[in-house]
């Protein structure tokens, strides 16, 4: 077996992603020599005790991180702020910090300014999930094949950059680096968009009429289906990437919905050629996604 | 095993849905005594010679029908007037003519005008499809499990509905009974619509910019990825679903677009609140399809 590439390695946040990091974590053997996982939510810390997540569980997150020699934020990236205040006084010296989350300008807008000098900060972003979260919801094989998206910058050394890429490497994934603002734009139409309109479309029927609802379930075809599997995701998690990627959001929100409303003036104008060509389009992304074997 | 249910069935367009009902009349053995397949697409019929999925295969509809006890149109909605003015001089007093569109109102426009006395219509919409079109794309099992929704009137016979619902019983669907304008109200939610909005974010992300696009493909996660498999599908017949199912799928449009720029204007706003609510009617409609076992 590979040496531990951490001494004591820190996770906050035993969601989806964190306890499926600690499960990896924990059968490969070569992450850590210490697993410390910390969570203040109500109940978690019993659980992640019953579940025996990791060597040393905390509820407070400044004790959890003392003698860490890397601590990866897994909570939603609405808590960074608060978390890094708790937290920064207690990095130590030559500590690596890392993070889970779904948006990186926020990211850096909320750790920089504390970030203690001689710690290395490299953000990170595993494309990974399901529509269930909790503790419970995690498993050792989630990352393997997904894309971990790196966004480093001076704020970490290369050498911490490595360490960080070959955690994710570990755990079965294939790393990519980007700067932040490409980073939120990309994963405002892939994913961001995706969610809010899944979301919406459910608001949508659900303001029917009775009746139709009630057909409309009983009917939900293929496609109503997917999205609402999408919509099953996690509130918090979700809320707080909406607030924190505003700006990118609300630009694809608003080229999709040009978009959306010029499609349907070619419905109400039986423009027959411009239908098909927007048809087509999707397919097209579509025979691309095959190729590119993302399908 | 049973009676055949008619002695010559005739499936007009031998897509998706026509192969897959020619696949399982063909496995039973109890749906037609004679079954004719009738496509004009080019290489259609000597597809069909060769998967031999009929015992007659005619690439003109008017010869096709004569002295069928019933037919089934399975082309996309918007050919449907101009094969009903081909077929309806040949079609055999006491016939019974039934469909697969996926629009209902429309049906009724184009078929009722020109439909012979005696002949009974029996409109029906199978809630199954696949990604995938073609004679080739067609499986014997596609039905089995999924919705039909027949929109019955006094242009059937009792006696014309409840064949038509034992074919598709035999098929391994579900029936269900709905007026016509119910039904599409209903697919213009669960179905139009979601297509409509799959084709439009796959056309939207093919205008970002190139690298960005690039990058798009590169990580299309779950959310994405959902999004282009409904968009994948057949541009002829989604192209009519669109131009047939106007009024219901504008609507549903116009209440998706004021609750998409809702959830927008929180975001833009910071309004959590919202934001969580709009998130969580998402999971409960969710909730609502796995205990109703649709999701």
């Amino acid at each position: 077996m590979a040496e531990p590439l951490f001494n004591r390695l820190c996770l906050i946040g035993l969601g989806l992603i964190g306890s499926s990091l600690a499960r990896m974590a924990r059968e490969r053997g070569d992450i850590a020599r210490t697993l410390v996982a910390c969570d203040h939510g109500v109940g978690v810390a019993a659980r992640l005790r019953e579940l025996d997540l990791a060597d040393v569980v905390e509820v407070d997150a400044a004790e959890a991180v003392k003698g860490c020699d890397a601590v990866i934020l897994c909570t939603p990236v609405g808590s960074f702020a608060s978390v890094m205040a708790q937290i920064a006084p207690h990095l130590a010296p030559g500590a690596i910090l890392s993070d889970t989350g779904s948006t990186k300008g926020s990211v850096l807008r909320d750790l920089l300014p504390l970030l203690p000098a001689g710690v290395d900060l490299v953000p990170g972003h595993p494309m990974a999930g399901t529509e269930h979260s909790g503790p419970d919801a995690g498993f050792s094989t989630l990352f393997q094949g997904r894309y971990v998206i790196l966004t480093p910058g001076d704020y970490g050394s290369p050498a911490a950059q490595e360490k960080v890429a070959e955690l994710w490497r570990r755990a079965g994934a294939m790393i990519e680096s980007m700067d932040p603002t490409t980073h939120d734009k990309v994963v405002a139409i892939v994913s961001h968009l995706p969610h809010l309109i899944a979301f919406t479309i459910c608001s949508t029927a659900d303001d029917l009429a009775q009746e139709t609802r009630e057909q409309v379930l009983k009917f939900a075809a293929s496609g109503f289906r997917d999205f609402t599997r999408i919509a099953a995701s996690d509130v918090d998690m979700w809320r707080d990437v909406f607030l924190n990627n505003r700006e990118a959001l609300l630009e694809m929100l608003a080229r999709f919905s040009e978009d959306a409303h010029a499609l349907g003036r070619a419905v109400r104008w039986g423009e027959a050629g411009f239908i098909e060509d927007r048809i087509r389009r999707g397919r097209k992304i579509r025979g691309s996604l095959i190729e590119l074997k993302q399908a």
